[in-house]
């Protein structure tokens, strides 16, 4: 067969396969799930053995050590895995749902009932646990999933590919519904992006090179972030304590994700005290500090900002600095530069936290916490199956819920239009 | 300013538009398309001028009478015109709704709250009146729209984006909000669907060239639906009198749109006794009858259907008609040839319109009732945008909540993440 026939081949026993799962109760679905995180620390041993060639491969490839560890599976790892499986199984199942039921003048009820997507392909970079964790939330919401992941991790996500397709098949479950590709090169993935008659929704996972290859090449609808430039917006009337708290949350407590802060813009009443203030602060966190003249009159040691840093998603200790006027021009530079994940602002005035709330149009925006609460387990979805800064269908963490669309229902009894 | 610059220029204009149109309230936005509405009356003079050009170059060009017809703009067009605007005027604004508030363990507030989408594209084929009826959906929900009709018609809607963008202005508004494209060739289409950076919804309203050219060639998100193939199954049990009643209806009473019936299946154990019944009354409107072997063996006067019959949407006095084992068969018969439109069962079998309800995935299904009733209008949305056979977003008929997303707003007192 070639790339594309085994791709065809893929896609239509998805398709094929989802039908069946579109109709499974919650509580099947969530025996099976039960099942398979049992089964992974069942196949501890297989799972480290088809690692352990990955590893091989990576280290004869010169892979630098964070990168090898991002590949590493050991017991704890699949521990964890096995935990997010049952953490899905827990969670209420979306599908099924019926909301808005209303009686239309001529009789008609009519409401709508929520249904799983059908095929979801997942395009993911190294992390082998994106392979259990994605299938969990796919399956669990009804659908059927296609993973591919990086060549790097290719024998250890096939590997818990087939341990957890196993389950599927002991349950009588068609298989199909969880297919991980075997075929590593990018032509399988040039090939998937194809199938728009088959495959629902694609969700990249990764960097943004990987993001912007699968949303330019798909006809299938993506949904994807680019990147996180979060900002936190000191008030003139803030609680310096308070500001000072989420402000170090925001950047030290984990910098390399994506809602860790990048850009802190304080407004000029405060500039003169608050800033020596939080300058410290940041340097005894170790962040390096890029300021406009401003900031930099009152923390000297922080190097000028260029145009580029206000676009900047750092992703480590470091932090750009902007003294502004006034409200207005927070939420100007925000619509700016922002990216559209996550805003704050700190304050105890109560017109202007109403005013950042309703005119920052960003997915997530918040008053008075840290910008690290942008997440979807943090916010109460339960585990994440990504983050859409785009605005179609799900903006913002996404969880179950996002995996499925809505379908009208209606009961008539014998209802013609006139 | 070559076509690239012209619509890099349209998109960010739209762009600055939109997040001023985001904050207006429902009070502004109300009066906004009465004044519209009100402009259009008044202006009708220079509208049916406008259209005149429009008609003399499509009568010089040979246009069919009925492609002819389409174009016309005379009085009582331009009140339906306006009326629409005062519909959209007079139904609930979605944008600023707050839903899902709920109280976290750490004390976070969290929601999510509707806003606008940004910029919508709209590109459609030859009816003026769209120019209106969207423009006046899209400002209602607080979004920029861009404009492209089709090239016939197009002194018409430049004479009726005037109109409504001189109302814009008048009311210290952004006249960008609404930019009605005045380039005609394919190429300005092209550029727009590359500005992904400002535009962030295309809809495409016209025929199965158009949607699928649009389609293909977007970078932005599509919502789209190529067409409508509906089935009506009769259930043994089904009542006969309320079968034919809603099988006419669905199959004459508008035979040229997307929710009229292009298939019947009609259950074995009934076929004898129903499919002369219905064949005779299908016959009395000029219906003409294509069937499987069944079913011309009771109605004789039907045609053979071929494979083709059972994909096709006629849009006319057309209808094929096929007797199926049970419902599972009905249910594979609609699974495969289907649209995702919309299916209907007539049944008196409380299991199996359940079973119906559930397992059919089409974007509509309905229990006793005719097909026609698939329209946002009929259904309670309100005037429609268009009716989306794909899932993501938006599946079935789409009303103003459609153009709109939700953002996530949290309330916090000074919370950070351990």
């Amino acid at each position: 067969m070639t790339v594309t026939e085994q791709m065809a081949k893929v896609a239509m026993d998805a398709r094929a396969a989802a039908q069946i799962l579109a109709s499974l109760s919650s509580a099947v679905k969530n025996e099976l799930l039960q099942r398979m995180a049992e089964s992974l620390i069942n196949c501890s041993e297989q799972l480290i053995e088809a690692n352990g060639r990955d590893l091989a491969a990576a280290r004869e490839a010169g892979l630098a050590p964070a990168m090898v560890d991002r590949l590493v599976i050991d017991p704890a790892r699949i521990h964890a895995m096995a935990d997010g499986l049952r953490e899905v199984a827990g969670l209420p199942d979306p599908v099924g749902e019926v909301t808005g039921m209303r009686r239309r003048p001529n009789g008609l009820l009519v409401g709508r009932m929520r249904i799983p997507l059908g095929v979801i392909g997942i395009i993911y970079e190294s992390r082998p646990n994106v392979t259990a964790d994605a299938a969990g939330l796919c399956l669990k919401s009804g659908n059927a999933v296609i993973l591919r992941g990086g060549k790097e991790a290719i024998h250890s996500n096939l590997a818990i590919g087939n341990v957890l397709k196993n389950e599927l098949q002991r349950m009588g479950l068609p298989g199909s519904a969880l297919q991980v590709i075997e075929t590593t090169d990018r032509e399988a993935v040039l090939e998937l992006l194809k199938r728009e008659d088959e495959i629902d929704l694609i969700i990249p996972r990764g960097g943004e090179g990987l993001i912007r290859f699968v949303s330019e090449h798909s006809r299938i609808p993506v949904i994807k972030h680019y990147k996180g430039v979060c900002h936190t917006y000191v008030d003139a009337s803030a609680d310096f304590s308070q500001a000072e708290k989420i402000c170090l949350n925001a950047k030290v407590q984990r910098p390399g994700v994506c809602n860790a802060m990048e850009t802190l813009l304080v407004h000029k009443d405060i500039a003169e005290t608050f800033i020596p203030h939080i300058a410290a602060a940041m340097r005894a966190q170790g962040v390096e500090l890029r300021g406009c003249e401003v900031t930099q009159e009152f923390a000297p040691e922080a190097a000028a900002v260029t145009e580029e840093d206000w676009y900047a998603e750092y992703l480590e200790l470091t932090l750009a600095v902007r003294v502004i006027e006034d409200l207005d021009e927070a939420i100007a530079h925000i619509r700016k530069y922002g990216s559209l994940h996550t805003e704050v602002i700190v304050t105890r005035d109560y017109e202007n936290s109403q005013r950042f709330l309703n005119e920052v149009n960003s997915s997530v925006v918040m008053v008075n916490a840290s910008s690290r609460f942008s997440d979807g387990n943090q916010l109460g979805l339960g585990a994440e199956i990504g983050i859409s800064t785009t605005k179609l269908h799900s903006f913002g963490p996404m969880g179950l819920e996002d995996l499925t669309t809505r379908k009208f229902i209606i009961y008539g009894d014998g209802q013609v239009r006139t």
